[in-house]
């Protein structure tokens, strides 16, 4: 089954546009629980209400907990199986690595697709496009990322040279989505309006400032969905009190009502 | 002491500019050897002829590996403490993700210096740069590297505006160098007009193509140094028989001919 085949019934299923990301950052657990067992019982209370769930590897990798990621996956496999897994890693490396990173996203953690940089060009990407999909960077959600993603590049910014990029060539070797965030409404509008119906995933929104229900005005697409709207902080750390579960799965349906299929 | 002054040391001490990249891939390992043990043979054998070891994180996620190349660091340091250690992982996100990726290279591994992507601008460097080195990509090695990094900003190629951004801006926030590749000598040239005399990271010698020679004669600084030349699969791969190790010895021995400080 496809990515996008598989995106498509969990965004049916779940009735909303709601990824949420799991960074679990030692410093700001609950007392006394492990990495893992946060995760999954995040997973646990909000698996009916997300079209994906989305790692971020680097808070696995700093506290060398690669184990408990493996083990998240599996359990997300196990009880979730019609929930995309997104692997955040941002990889992008000559070919003959971007194999090897291939190798971990979809063999050792079972991912459905994998977060990409578009830097080193198309033979950086295709070692993951033959074995799965493919969310390509394309505007971030951070300060900073005008500094390289805006220059003009022949009248139009970066971006959109990569995002037309994508979406007119990378598509012919596997399935691509792009990652355009929140933080930027005109620049989401900008891209949808530049690769047709492609999926986008969308950091941003809640911690780092940006509106959900501008978010779906700018980049659904035309049959109104289209977006993978992703919250991470804000959920995971909604309450630090014995609480945190249920303030999580609070926060998830209320940034869901945002999110949910109009049926356009 | 600084990444620099530990780089000048260590090109003063070997005589040359050849970097060793330790990417042991599973598939081309000496029968009976383990990731660990090669790695740390390898080390043992060169440590003499190189100005220092970069291993390729991949390899090592691609199998699990991480507590290898946990232990190949701690052996590093413990025998080979003036050799700098490079570790090759190109990460890439917004500022906190970033701090994540930061712990993982410095701390976990113990790096003194980690190749990131420049793509979400200055941001995503800046937590490096608080602790530690880095090397920005720049006009990297592989065929498709010029999909994007050629494109023409300004009147000059995106990889020149990058190494510019770098070179006047970035070394405020810390210590840089930039990753620019052998099999393209011409663009290596133009990077170093523009960047002084900043470490110049450069992939691509041996079996991607590159030539040591020319490489020395397009990257050096005012100074006949400046360089890392990496050789990778060459040196590690040299024979898959029992004289392995000889072998992979004999390539370092030969590609540091062409690599050696001329005192100009």
């Amino acid at each position: 089954m496809s990515f996008g085949s598989r995106l498509d019934a969990a965004w049916v299923t779940s009735g909303a546009m709601l990824c949420i990301g799991l960074d679990p950052d030692p410093a700001r657990l609950p007392v006394g629980v492990g990495i893992f067992e946060f995760c999954r019982d995040i997973v646990d209370a909000t698996a009916d209400l997300v079209c994906a769930f989305k790692p971020q590897i680097a808070y696995f990798a700093a506290a060398g907990a690669e184990g408990d990621l493996e083990r998240l996956c599996r359990h997300l496999g196990d009880h979730h199986p019609a929930v995309p897994l997104i692997l955040d890693a941002k990889r992008g490396d000559i070919g003959s690595t971007a194999e090897q990173y291939a190798t971990e996203a979809f063999d050792r953690y079972g991912a459905d697709a994998v977060t990409v940089s578009p830097y080193l060009g198309t033979d950086s990407v295709e070692p993951f496009l033959r074995r799965g999909a493919v969310f390509v960077l394309c505007r971030t959600s951070n300060p900073g990322s005008g500094d390289f993603q805006s220059l003009e590049v022949d009248g139009e910014p970066l971006y959109l040279h990569i995002a037309r990029r994508v979406s007119s060539e990378w598509t012919a070797l596997g399935e691509c989505g792009l990652v355009v965030g929140a933080t930027y409404p005109d620049e989401l509008r900008a891209v949808r309006a530049t690769v047709g119906d492609l999926p986008l995933l969308v950091p941003g929104v809640g911690a780092q400032g940006g509106d959900a229900a501008a978010t779906v005005a700018a980049g659904a697409d035309t049959t109104g969905r289209g977006l993978l709207v992703n919250s991470s902080r804000a959920v995971l750390y909604a309450s630090s009190g014995p609480d945190w579960l249920d303030a999580a799965r609070r926060v998830a349906e209320r940034t869901r009502s945002a999110l949910t299929l109009t049926g356009r």
